[in-house]
């Protein structure tokens, strides 16, 4: 049986559900293992997935007789053969974060729904694990995410445009086996690097410049995410021992970040030490990084996370000095029983190209 | 006062409506004229913006005293505050299709609302119907499109990938002041030319090849769309006669497209064209274009669809013989009294590279 149904239906049982509708398309393609349009639905003995001619070609492709997975076309199905699916089924989740109103007033009509729970964010708590597959191709994106950084120490030269630098990311990207961009790339520079969400714009890249180039690869529709600083021509002393403060801190918390550690003590203590220095963590630590590049959990000083084995966590700690300088050091980690592992391993050592 | 609300509450009476919440983004976009994630209510006399401390201060920037809608920072208010908003409404509107099951079950609760009720999509409908402001976003959308495809007929090159001329496309797009594409770009070579929907791959281009270009940029966040397909080295002549039945077709259905003029009418004649050669027309004829690239109407022979001024929508006829050859030549057209104008003004004779 498809494993991930099976732990499904495992945290189904624990809230007493028989069955459950799940609308969410991350979700589906999680479970799937393939993007498609349409609805999946668990009853108490079997799955089934509605969708349309678009999708059944793929979606029979990908999954196997193992999955356990009864693929129906809409086209194929008149409404009253709806009313047969949750006959014996009470209690029916739904997503209700992501079912529109709409959607949810259809379903309670066709299946003749007799009680509908709200089931939190059931399957995106289920996604924070992740199994060997997903890290496989987690880490086969932050390789080649690696590739791209070395590839750029060549690439990028004064007078170039922060856009030629993005652009030269998802060239390499694509042409290095990845299936795209894993969200849209920040190459932010002089003084746009003290922005964290900055947008990448048509400013050339002069000598004193740091460079900030926070970007990913998706590959077999998982995400990596990695952040590098590099310097242009020279750095001030006080840039230099800046970068060097942020290093040591990302390195720290890094050695941290281990299955059984809680995320909020990590960042507390960074947040200690960025406080020590008169700086302060504008933004959360870190987050799961899977299908989606943002996923639970969030690592912050604001809530208590308990991190555990397999979840994949960005840390990625900054200080912002307003028009003038930002340093962002950022890896995509594997979590461990005894000691993280670093999936992106670029060189974080105080590069000046 | 702001125009779109003011046809907005026309709408909204001829449903009965006293209220309205508004939660799709692109929605809420086309009413306040940017892009901010937030829920736009429209109460019996007044109009709110809930949003967060990210886009106050854009939202701010943009709309103006005489749009008469007041900003409201969801931090600075309490649970209470919401109980007056629809205080005087009886009937408050929802956008079925968009609000999630949780939130429509917040609002209700937050708002203490009496009665909802499903629009359809009454601001999609709005939005069919251009104004000044957007008709000049779109024409100058079509203006760079029609720069790049010039600039196209320089850069395409023997021996290039797919790929790299949609590279290009996005680079003279973003140099030449677009916000960005405003889809994801189609350039179909030789063999890929007869999918419809081909995705970009790394087939690089060769002597005697079509190639599909279907592209589009954004400007102030309206769209463009058009299709040319061009030739490289030679072509039989098979295919120069197949070119030019399709062009022919695409002017005549361009020239009945009018104030007043049946959708559904224009579709089911050029489809008599094309049974009458033994062709099928596969996908629809048309769409409408705006905020986003497909928007209502759909111009088909399966649903009649009366045009009317100030509409702005494709006109994009192709055939497709499988693993051999596909020719789509594709034009945005804004609807006028009596005669349509083409927006993409591109050269679309046979063209030969």
């Amino acid at each position: 049986m498809n494993n991930k149904i099976k732990v499904l239906r495992e945290n189904m049982s624990l809230q007493r559900l028989d069955g459950m509708i799940i609308t969410n398309t991350f979700n589906i393609s999680y479970i799937l293992g393939v993007k498609a349009e349409g609805t999946l639905i668990i009853t108490d003995k079997e799955n089934f997935f509605f969708t349309d001619a678009r999708y059944i070609e793929e979606v029979n492709n990908t999954i196997t007789i193992d999955d356990e997975i009864i693929v129906i076309d809409l086209a194929n199905i008149s409404e009253n053969d709806f009313l047969g699916f949750f006959e014996n089924c009470n209690k029916v989740g739904i997503e209700e974060n992501d079912i529109t109103y709409s959607k949810y007033q259809k379903f309670i009509r066709l299946f003749r729904l007799k009680d509908t729970v709200e089931t939190g964010n059931l399957i995106e708590k289920q996604r924070m694990i992740k199994d060997d597959e997903e890290i496989l191709n987690i880490r086969k994106a932050c390789e080649i995410t690696d590739n791209c950084f070395n590839h750029l120490l060549n690439f990028i030269k004064i007078g170039m445009t922060e856009q030629q630098i993005a652009f030269e990311i998802e060239r390499f990207f694509i042409e290095n086996g990845a299936d795209g961009l894993a969200f849209d790339t920040i190459v932010a520079s002089g003084e746009n690097s003290s922005k964290p969400h900055a947008i990448v714009t048509d400013r050339r890249i002069k000598s004193g410049d740091a460079i900030v180039i926070d970007f990913g690869a998706k590959y077999n529709g998982y995400c990596s995410d990695m952040t590098r600083t590099i310097f242009v021509g020279n750095i001030d002393e006080e840039a230099k021992q800046l970068y060097n403060f942020v290093l040591a801190c990302q390195k720290r918390a890094s050695n941290k970040i281990k299955d059984g550690a809680d995320g909020q003590e990590i960042a507390e203590s960074l947040e200690k030490e960025f406080n020590a220095r008169g700086y302060s963590l504008i933004h959360a630590l870190g987050h799961g990084v899977g299908i989606n590049v943002h996923e639970n959990p969030i690592l912050s000083y604001k809530r208590g996370f308990m991190l555990k084995e397999n979840m994949i966590v960005t840390n990625e700690p900054g200080i912002y000095i307003p028009g003038n300088l930002g340093i962002r050091i950022e890896d995509t980690i594997l979590v461990n029983k005894l000691r993280s592992e670093e999936l992106t391993k670029s060189d974080k050592n105080l590069i000046i190209i």
